[in-house]
């Protein structure tokens, strides 16, 4: 099978999830600045939640960029990721009502690491069936980074329960370890 | 007519409904364990709701993926399967506001029945249009298979009325069933 | 220009009008027959809507198969068939809040009726950057058929003040005139 | 990199954008003509929005057509772009709940001229990747035009503070200039 169906199924769920996070959050409750700058911290979690949906969506462009054909486990790989994806907006909304408390941050940063295991899952199944000398193979090596950024959502989980805010910090530095290097090498993986 | 934008429709719908169901759900009242783990029973049929959502995109995959013209039957068969699976949003909507009641649980199966039903419509109207001889036909032979999942499905609908559990242990099996072969036979049918 | 990234966006917009309508759509309050009861007008308000989405899908299919090139009218047009298909599930929310009254019967008719004007426009703006030689041309005709479906929309507008069920039945009774041909003649044109 | 799953993903997200709009929208409170006439304004800035986001997606459409390549900058410009047109839904839904008063309003206007910014940054990443003598570059020139709309909008959301409907009307009146020539000259350029 070749990889387009699977890339336009997963464009489709990653533009819906991406721009239905916006009517997960609630508008300021006047026409206020004061009411504006209230609204900053899930503002500003919803820039942190697109920009880590467009890594994931840049990444896995240029994965499947490389790969020749996918197998029913890369179908499933890739559905894993997009179940945890799909998460995003529903922790979203939950952080909103909430206010930022202990829990729901660290439910933000497991559904962000789920969805880095679903890359995984779906990076192995992929060299799998493209074989350990495919271009895709060779471009995807032992993606340590990878690992280490699961380690640091874990630490950030963790974390939130001391502080949410560090949590936060923890995510939005991966997210630019992760959103920089893209743009210098071109070769992105996650 | 080619199969393409036939495909391109349907993914777009099936994205649509595998990404806005985690809208419906509603998120729990509070930042604690107590409250998230009360939602872990809607949160479960979300991910069934999504395998089964997924279950139906990957068989429908390989089914235009093995046809190679559509006709105007199979356009209406395939809006009907659409029309079905998109009222899983909205029966688990109902099944989140209602807690689980038998009248909601029989109404999921109903659902997920019609939509087997609209898959099976999909698959006849394709036979016809590509012939016995195509490769469509052979692959998908009589689809015992789906005819047996329909009459559990009804099983559990009527068993729903006995307590919900049954009916959703019977979603389950069936769900199981269409999943595990996929990953090893490669020609999954429903 | 090509008619692919065209058909790709409509196709886009119509798979996300055809969802979302069940987003609008309020569960029955009780887990209860009489409840389900109750909501049965708007479902069939959904049925009737996801019919006309999918025969204006169906029609737009078969309409862009035919021509080779669009133009910046042709975009707009079409943009113009979108932005009244999108006021479909608005009108429904409309009709579900107020219980049928005739303001919005006659609405949910006007939203229908510039639906196909703008289809007509498409069609006129297609014919002219094709010419009228091409196959589209041909296949077009003079589309007496959509002209005598405004008529009839129009007739169900006024006749929704006297009584909305005799609006609802005449946009059902055109829904069928579009609906069967298209399954006989494949040929269909809107 | 080619430019087809930019292109595939970026409609999906402005398709998405473009209908979810209308879920925003409060429907009138009756089914009353003057209930429906209260509804006006916000249904004429959500014809205004669907004509901007079809400028935007007009615009992309024939720039894309004009491109070759694109790079990793590309995509996040393109991101860029995508993250502003999401948040129109968003000041859409505050402007309604706040019935039109100058800080939404000026909102309206920033999310607009930020969307032209990451159109512009678009525009120069896709130059500076197809080279000045490309087909794109020519095409685009110094794009004058855009940098006069941007000094427009910042008039605009300046202008919101002495009364909203000044800068609506500006707002208005830059749609125009971009509505109109499109269809003369067939190259649009924003």
């Amino acid at each position: 099978m070749g990889t387009g169906r699977l890339e336009a199924f997963t464009d489709g769920v990653m533009a819906i999830i991406i721009t239905i996070m916006v009517l997960e959050i609630k508008t300021p409750h006047e026409a206020t600045p004061a009411a504006l700058l209230a609204s900053l911290p899930i503002l500003l979690t919803y820039l942190l939640s697109f920009v880590n949906v467009g890594i994931f969506w840049n990444n896995h462009h240029h994965m499947l960029h490389a790969a020749d054909t996918v197998d029913g486990a890369a179908l499933w790989a890739n559905l894993f990721l997009l179940f945890w994806m799909s998460l995003v907006p529903f922790v979203i909304r939950w952080l909103d009502e909430t206010g930022f408390q202990p829990l729901p941050t660290a439910a933000y940063g497991a559904v962000l690491a789920m969805a880095s295991v679903g890359y995984l899952l779906l990076e192995w199944a992929l060299v799998a069936c493209n074989g350990p000398q495919s271009k895709l193979a060779v471009a995807v090596g032992h993606d340590r980074k990878a690992l280490v950024s699961l380690a640091l959502y874990a630490a950030g989980i963790a974390l939130a329960f001391v502080h949410p805010w560090i949590a936060i910090a923890i995510y939005v530095g991966v997210s630019f370890a992760w959103f920089l290097p893209d743009r210098r090498i071109e070769t992105p993986r996650r």
